[in-house]
């Protein structure tokens, strides 16, 4: 069975409590429960994991080249500026998705600037929690063409 | 029932057979196929659209604003460029999505910006023809919470 | 007499339905009525001509060179990046108005380029369908001060 | 009946001597005659300001905000730079429209910023005198469109 | 005693009618009064002057090398703009505090620069009138650390 | 009672013996007391807190939002690059002041960008401790003027 | 027998009309003329086609794929702004020339960028109407080197 | 006999006093009396005029036009952001010399530009009050080789 | 007998597994260990250090202004945007070696930017793992010209 | 009988030996025989000349304004920087064509700027060899259409 | 006596045959000939060398550390790009006059960035050959000032 | 016996006695012998040259290209500008040093960029006359890895 990591940076832990009216009213939890259950139909595991701290997602994602088949990367505020994150995600060796809740080209300059866009497979977003379904659903499709093992 | 178009811009009925150590071996209608058979299954109707004239891509938009539920673009090489495929879909008002086969991330600077980024609701990138689908799906996500009239 | 020609670029076969908060309740029918009835007045004829086609645009003020003894030209989005227009109106050698409904200076950066605006006559923006009429009459002076044949 | 309060900046006190190529052979007097004598046929009161000093330039458009219904500004030099002007025609609260002599998108490329175009209603350049006249008339467009108290 | 000047550039005489939503109800004659008052409770003799015209303010400041012990300097749109200020405050040798009543964080792009912000001491700006409360008691912690000749 | 709490970033534990030709000779302990004593004369509660983590800030700034009526943060080097840290006060959704010992204005230009200065009510820089004890007079000004539950 | 296709953009239909102290007397007809005669001296047959609509140009190139062993191209306005061309041509994979008739370096800076430069064989610029017969030797010595079939 | 007009800008009252290690000990009226001697020396009229307004510097421009047969300006400050005195020095047609007394090349960015620069004959820039005496020399010359009327 | 703490940056703990083809075969403790043997023969204690958190880092840095008499910084990705290491750096006034295993010249532009670059003693970049003990040896040429205590 | 010299500058020595990969595996004096054997076919002296000392480079065009009637120049790596080549270009006032060997828009950014593009007649550049053939027939042309004395 | 080395870059021994209507019709010599009796009249030795070789012009500024009093250099196009001659004149350390013909401001935009212009002790543009003098005075009075041995 | 050349640049010659204060006392002889004798040392032949000419350092790179194994480069002024001496070390095909005397992140801006930067093996800077004992040690242990012959 194929494993899946999503990530999840600073701040991200304030989802349906911080500005619902950018972010949207579900909380993490429900969005990474949603994300289990989706994987659990397509026959993939799905862990997730939070921090606002940028050492411990670098920790997580070297870790994940052995644990895991896949990543889902939501860098938060990271995504801009963090050159380590993106170095973590070349050296894991692993198909990465760039998940964004909401549509960058329509916030501030500095957000339109993507450190890890150039390491990682592609990119959904704009769509809010229905991002990461859409990425679980793409690893589903290129887990049907890469048989593992 | 609801309704979607895909509109292809520029060189896009080319794939299949352009570059496809780039853009991959399925020609356009493999998609377009392939989108439908999916919209299908979810209660959606698929339609598809080419062209590698700017004005009739432009005609296409503004016709849909009463054809169809919800646009799935990829204007090619004019995404970088065409800000009247932009004031098209602004016009429109209807639901986009913007879809790329390549990481553009990943390809020429010139290719980074999107002139209609910030009209869509949402971007999907890098995923090849299964990004497509992807979109197909984030509709049949947005149909489900908004109930037509 | 002296002949007028007024040309729309894309997008603005919608004035009055598209975004009217914006662009006003006129259709592009009204203002070519208007223009054409304050053209009457003064003694000048005044036809229309919209595309969403850079290339019947192009045509069109080719075609004018015999036709016509200015033009007021509204490229819409094509005023930020067509070169061809740009190179269009100057071989026409006819005096031209740029016109703009809104005034570009409030808008998205990438408006405030006009690549038309160093060849034409003059510039009249942010008078919504007024503009036109102000075109119409800054002929009107023109043709006075430079009898014709 | 209504008043307008036509402002022009600094050097164009020397119309129809400096540098006649460029700027006409009118002066500033006969322009402000014409205007004044435009605005007695459409029923609207032009008056006429001239300085060298932005700070009375300044003064001048904060006494109109009691004493006028619009404005014509011509900023001279002080168009590019003059962020205290912008912020007096902010603070006045009355349409605004902007007029220079010549097209500034052929001339120095300093020229080709404006510090108060996304503060006025609208702009008219390089129609040389004709351009006074042709912003008299938009206001009483705007004055018919929008009935006084 | 010690003596502070309070200088305050074009249009903030305006304030308390001027765009309230932006800049607040209290006029600067409220401010002054305000800031005098506070003065005299620390021992400190505060004046005031307002001016539109870059040349009074540069004479003032001029002035206040020989009549004061420190400046509050608010330049309005001249900040962004004026090097003969900022020559002025240098000139001085004075300590000197930059104010501005609203975030220019926040604001227009070009508001962002300051061209007297490396002459001053500090900075205080988003605070509405406060900041000139502020900027006082600033000062008699200066005048508290360095006593008078 | 009202609370506050001040943040102080990477390195400024260092205050008293780091380069204190720059930073002055006061640590960063006694700087804390100033202000707690300062609140508590003005019936507020200043709390105080140091990390060279920028996880632990955000962690800090979350909690606050529950435990604080306001904040006074200084990110030190994280001002200038920590996207995280603005999203965390933006997510607060209290009033923050950003101060600076030092004038930002006079050293590397790298100093003058900061990522939180239009999230913030406002900024005090270049007062050395003193911009603490202003701060926490801001938030008396702003207490007053806004009476608690 | 090898075959090179000509493509000219738009506006390059006026030639020997449009102001020719730029681009001379010669008309389009009268180019294409010449160089199908060096092409029969040569043994390679030349076919020319010039179109104002970059979608027409496109189609054309897409068409080449078949028709054709080599192109010069000369896309006009297209040449600055065209990612779309850019990408025909790329898809086309076949040896491409591009041409201008003037020395664009000493043009409008616009004019300095090529969209196509660098997926193009080699390029061509300054020569007026030779620059054409200059394309066609230049494939006569490729075709020389790299023998067909 | 010819005239010379020497014009000094903002805050060059002050030399002598203000920041003498970058000005010098001398004062305006010592430079002046000096260029003066030297004027009457080599047969030439030399008149001085110093304003902290830019407008009475405008003024004053427009008046030599009749009154002088060149100019020496030290625009100071506004050197470096005056449109309207380089529209003043252009209109007055008459040669003007610049001349500053610090090298401008060695103090901060924002003075390395002169707003005047080409529409002055020359610049003399680095050599302190020495400038002035250099640019009556240059005068000499000049009229050497132009004899008047 | 000097001391000298050689700290690694986040990800440099996967050198010998993470991309050998850029990074090389040899391990992070292979590496310490041969600068540490290189240090005893040239009578030099080397430490090592690795974190992946920016915190860490900064903590230790602090530590060693009293417990080390040198340092050999490898920022890794943090390179390019930390500042508080920088400040960290400049606040220890110790003699610090920049060194890089690779040549960033050679790599993607945003690693181009160093900004601990200026507070550093000088740089080793390119020579891989080589690269730590020409650093140990430009600290023994260091002690020898500056005796300790 | 009219007279071309070919100038190459630095490091055009290696052709044939310095990576053939990009530069092909002619040396000079292979080309240099060829032009002249062209040149012989169609009436023209052809010289050539190599030196890697800029100044060198410039003694010989300063010779050439009597000696030649055409230059055909390809400055090496001196295109981008050298304005002092520029300049004795433009001195020499004989038409000139700038080669390069290989298509400068694949290769580095600096390569895209030519010091001497707009001060030559045309440019050919990226057909390697081939390159000074053609230049040499335009020559033919350019000779043809302007009889010598 | 004290002595002067004038310096004269690239292409300037072209003066006089060289573009007149740019740079005047006297030769360098005659130039060189003008200074030295401006020199001997007022009893300073004035010696001239030219080169096209940057390598030339070093040699000779660093032979005149000990062979002259100061330097009148032009180093014609080496001024906007050559660090190497910078290095020398800041080696030397003698006091260094930069004279230009025409006035740089008024030309290529490359033209305005001077490579030298701060190591320098001032600068003299746009007065063609009455530079030279100019400069020669200029040291004049330098050597009034400052009195050798 | 492998071979190593060093090469240095304009107004090295001068080490020593050219701004000791930015450079150090040692002659360019002296840091020559030291990586002789180190050289000698380690088994490696040490040969020096220094040019003020840019041709005759073209010239040497070219000829050591049969005559050293290894290069250490030290172009001065030049690093910042030689495309040509970049171009002549990459056709050299050997592997070389960029060493520099001074930390340049210290120093103008101007300084930081390198043209031979991603040309050469690796870079030292900063290190003053030790830079280049390094250097020579770098090249012992790459010979110690790759075997001659």
């Amino acid at each position: 069975m194929r494993r899946i990591l999503i990530l999840n940076g600073p701040n991200l832990n304030l989802l349906g409590e911080r500005e619902p009216e950018i972010y949207g009213p579900q909380t993490l939890a429900d969005i990474a429960a949603d994300a289990k259950k989706l994987g659990a139909e397509l026959g993939i595991e799905v862990d997730s994991f939070q921090s606002n701290h940028e050492g411990e997602l670098i920790d997580r994602i070297q870790a994940a080249r052995r644990a895991a088949d896949g990543l889902i990367v939501n860098p938060g505020g990271l995504t801009h500026t963090s050159v380590s994150i993106r170095d973590a995600l070349a050296a894991a060796a692993l198909p990465a998705i760039e998940v964004h809740l909401t549509n960058l080209a329509r916030r501030e300059p500095f957000r339109r600037t993507s450190r890890i866009g150039d390491v990682v497979w592609g990119t959904i977003s704009g769509f809010g929690p229905t991002g990461y379904l859409l990425a679980v659903r793409a690893f589903w499709h290129y887990f049907e063409a890469t048989p593992s093992g």
